[in-house]
C-alpha cells in the first residue's frame, strides 16, 4: 500500500496542507476529508458577497474543485464528517450520509478550523439566526436578502465579524441594531482606540454596548446574526490525547506537530506561538491558516518547513474605516504581565496640502527599554498597509528608537514627510528617555 | 558673546536644524542665512502646485514664518547669499542685495540643498526654461499656466520630477513631450520595472527616450521644464576644505560632522550612510533632509542624536501609477560588485474577488544566502505604502525567507491572503534554495 495522508477539513489550511504534501512528495495519496459541501473558498469574504461588493458565491472560490482533484491529483470528499481519530491504529472514522466508514492513514493534518460560539437570540427562530461561518448559510442569508425579505437586523457581538455583517446589512438597505456584551466595540483593540470606531459605527447602526442579546427593549428585527467568536475545532484530536493550550486549540511545534505521534495540526483549531510574548496563542485568521497548512502538509509529506509564529496582525474594514492592530495592545500587555505603556499620535495620512487625506490614529505599544509590543492603527486611510511596517518591525525585534530611524517613503499623495510612524515613534522615543 | 548656530539654507533641512538647535539650546543665538525669499515650504509639492492639486503657493508652507522667528525665536534672513565660510576663524561671509557681512559663529550647519543641472534647450529662452527647484520658478511658471499662455511644453529628463511635471502639464491641458537622454524612464528603477511605467506614461505623453533636448524633430513647445537631475550646492564647504564624496555630496558621520571642525552638514548637500551597501550615497530626498537637518542641529547645539543611515527608499506618483523603490537595484548592486539576482512577481493588489484590486509588480533583489537587498514595486495601487515593509526588512538585514514569515495584515479590501510581498518572498526562496 502506498502511503497516505488524511486531511481533516477542507478550508484555507486542509487544501494549503494538501497541495503542499502532493508537491513535497507527488507518490503520495492525499484524501481530504471536509464535513460541508465546498472547499478553499474565502471564508473572509462572505461578508462582501453578503453585501453584494462580491456578485456571486462562485467568486470566493480561489480555483475550481478540478485544480485540486485533476491537476494536483487529492481525492477530495464533502460531506465527510469525521468522528474518530486513531493516532495508534492511524486510521480515522468518517461519515458520508449514512455510511461511516473507515481510512488508514501514515500521516494526518488536522484542519477542522473553529466553530462559532451560538448565543440564543429570544424571538428570532433558527431558521432566522445566522453565524455566517459557512458557505451554505451565506447562501441562504444571501437568498433572504435578494428576497428582500430582510428590512431589520440584530447583530450580536462587535467583533471584526460582527462590524463587517453590520457594514454588509447596512449596504443591503437594514436597519441594524449591533449588540455588544462588552463594554467598547473590537475587543481586540485597546479601549481608547475602539473608541475611535465606536464614534464611527454609531453613525451608521444603533449601537448598545454592555448589552446582551436578551436585553429587554431590543428592536422587533427580522433576523439575527451571531458572531461572538469561534472555538476551535479541537475536539477530534484532543478526545485522542493531543494536547490544547489556549482556548481550548491544539498546541503544535514550528512543524505543525501535535504532541500525538503522526498528527499534525493546522489553521484555526491550532494555537501557534505568539513572537512577541513567547506563548501560544488563539488568533484565527485566514492567513496563518493558509501559512500554518503549508507548513503542515510539506512536513507531513516528508519535506522541510517551519513556521516561525505570529505577532498578531490583523485589519478589518469598517465602514469607511481602515482598522489595523499588530502585536499586543496595552490591555493584553498587562495581562500577561509584560510592563507597558502605550504612546498616542493623530496624524495626517498625506502631506498637509495634499488633498484627500483624512486622520490617522496611531497607537504604540512598547515595553522595557523602549522595545516595540504592538501597534493599532484607525483612520480612512493608510492603516491597512502602515500596519504591516509595524508586524516587520516586531518580528525585528526594534525598538521605537529603531522606528525613528526607518528611511521610510515618501511623496505628498501617500504621507506627510514625516510618516504618521515615525510621528508616533519619536513620540514614543521622548517618553522612554525621559522615563 | 552668546554662543551663536548658524545655518546655511531654510529649506527643510536647515528650518528643522534650527529647530532642533533652539529645543536643544535655548539659550543658543540661532541665525538662518536663507539665499531664496521663502523658507520651509514643501518642496516636493511644487508639482501638485503647478498642477492646481495644490491651490495655492500658501498651502505649501508647512507653518508661517512666524512659528520660526516669534514661537521659536529663530533669527531667519531671507535674500542672503553666504559667499565665504571660514571654518578656522569660524565665520562666514553673506551678500544681502548691495551689502556684504560677516558674521561669526560657534558652530555651522551647512543646508545648502541642490541645485538642478542645467541644459540648455534650444529655440526656448531662458525665460521660458523652468528647472522647478524652487518657489519663485514655481510662481512663475503658475502664473504662465493661469494665464492660459501654455498649450505645448517639453520636459527634459524623465527621472522622479520629469514625471511629476508632465503629469502636472497634463492636468493643465498641455501637450507634452518629454524626452530622455537614457533608454528608460526613472534611471533609478531597473530598466524591467521601468519598462512598465514606460507603458503607462507612454499612453499620456509623447515620450521619447534615447532623445536629448537637442534633438532633430522635437515639436516647437510654449516651454520647457528642464529636470535631469540635481548636484549638491557642496562648494562653499568644499572650498573651506570639507571631504566630499559620491557625486561631490558633503561626506559625513552619523552626527551630521562634516570633517571640517565645527561645521555640520544635513540635507540634499550630504552623501549619507547607505545601509545596504554601507557606503556613502547621494541620494536628495526630502525625508533625509528633515531628518539629518535634525539631528545636525540637535548634535551642533550640545545634544545627543544620531542618523544611522539610509537605505534608499523613494516613492513616486506618475499618473496612476504608484512607483516605488528602495534599498539598491539589480543594476546598483551590479554596478557595485554585490552578487545579486531579481525575482519578479505580479499579483493581485486585492483577493481576487474583491473589486477595485490591481496588478501589483514586485521585484525583490537579493543576495548571497537571499539577504534581502532592495525592492521595485508598481502598480495603481498598493506600492506606495508597501515598499516601506521592505525599507523595514532592509534595515532588520532580513532574508527573503524572513520575508516568507512575515505576519501581513489581510482583508479582502485590502491585499489578497498572500500580500504580493509574501509571493515575491516565497518565489524568491525557492531560487534562492535551489541555487
Amino acid at each position: 500500500m502506498s502511503e497516505r495522508m488524511v486531511v481533516i477539513g477542507g478550508g484555507a489550511a486542509g487544501m494549503s496542507a494538501a497541495s503542499a504534501a502532493r508537491r513535497t512528495n507527488p507518490a503520495l495519496d492525499v484524501v481530504v476529508l471536509e464535513s460541508t459541501s465546498y472547499i478553499a473558498y474565502g471564508l473572509c469574504g462572505l461578508p462582501y458577497y453578503l453585501s453584494g461588493v462580491v456578485a456571486t458565491a462562485d467568486d470566493l472560490f480561489a480555483y475550481p474543485m478540478e485544480r485540486f482533484t485533476k491537476d494536483r491529483g487529492i481525492d477530495v470528499r464533502t460531506a465527510a464528517v469525521v468522528t474518530e481519530l486513531d493516532p495508534d491504529g492511524q486510521w480515522v472514522v468518517y461519515r458520508m450520509g449514512e455510511r461511516t466508514l473507515r481510512l488508514s492513514y501514515s500521516s494526518v493534518v488536522v484542519t477542522a478550523g473553529a466553530t462559532p460560539v451560538h448565543v440564543e437570540v429570544p424571538d428570532i427562530g433558527a431558521d432566522r439566526t445566522f453565524a455566517v461561518r459557512t458557505l451554505e448559510e451565506a447562501i441562504a442569508l444571501r437568498g433572504l436578502l435578494d428576497a428582500g425579505k430582510v428590512g431589520s437586523a440584530l447583530v450580536v457581538g462587535a467583533g471584526y465579524i460582527g462590524l463587517e455583517m453590520a457594514e454588509a446589512l447596512v449596504a443591503r438597505g437594514c436597519s441594524v441594531t449591533v449588540v455588544e456584551r462588552l463594554d467598547q466595540v473590537l475587543p481586540t483593540l485597546d479601549p481608547e482606540v475602539a473608541a475611535v470606531v465606536e464614534g464611527h459605527v454609531r453613525e451608521r447602526v444603533d449601537l448598545r454596548l454592555g448589552t446582551d442579546a436578551c436585553a429587554p427593549g431590543l428592536p422587533v428585527v427580522d433576523l439575527a446574526v451571531v458572531s461572538v467568536g469561534v472555538r476551535p475545532a479541537a475536539t477530534l484530536a484532543a478526545v485522542a490525547g493531543a494536547q490544547t493550550g489556549p482556548a481550548g486549540a491544539l498546541l503544535v511545534d514550528a512543524q505543525m506537530r501535535t504532541t500525538l505521534p503522526g498528527v499534525w495540526a493546522a489553521g484555526d483549531c491550532i494555537a501557534p506561538l505568539h513572537r512577541v510574548t513567547g506563548e501560544p496563542a488563539y488568533v484565527p485568521l485566514g492567513t496563518t491558516a493558509n501559512k500554518t497548512g503549508r507548513v503542515a502538509g510539506t512536513v507531513a509529506a516528508g519535506g522541510s518547513a517551519s513556521f516561525p509564529g505570529i505577532v498578531g496582525t490583523a485589519v478589518v474594514k469598517v465602514f469607511d474605516l481602515e482598522v489595523a492592530r499588530t502585536g499586543i495592545t496595552l490591555a493584553e500587555a498587562r495581562a500577561a504581565g509584560i510592563e507597558a505603556v502605550a504612546t498616542d499620535v493623530v496624524h495626517r495620512s498625506r502631506a498637509k496640502y495634499y488633498p484627500g487625506g483624512s486622520a490617522l490614529h496611531v497607537r504604540l505599544v512598547h515595553g522595557a527599554g523602549g522595545r516595540l509590543l504592538g501597534a493599532q492603527m484607525v483612520g480612512c486611510e493608510g492603516a491597512a498597509q502602515r500596519i504591516d511596517v509595524l508586524a516587520t518591525a516586531l518580528q525585528a525585534g526594534m525598538t521605537v528608537g529603531d522606528l525613528m530611524a526607518l528611511d521610510l517613503a515618501y511623496a505628498p499623495p501617500y504621507s506627510p514627510v514625516y510618516d504618521p510612524i515615525l510621528i508616533a515613534a519619536e513620540s514614543a522615543a521622548r517618553r522612554v528617555e525621559a522615563s
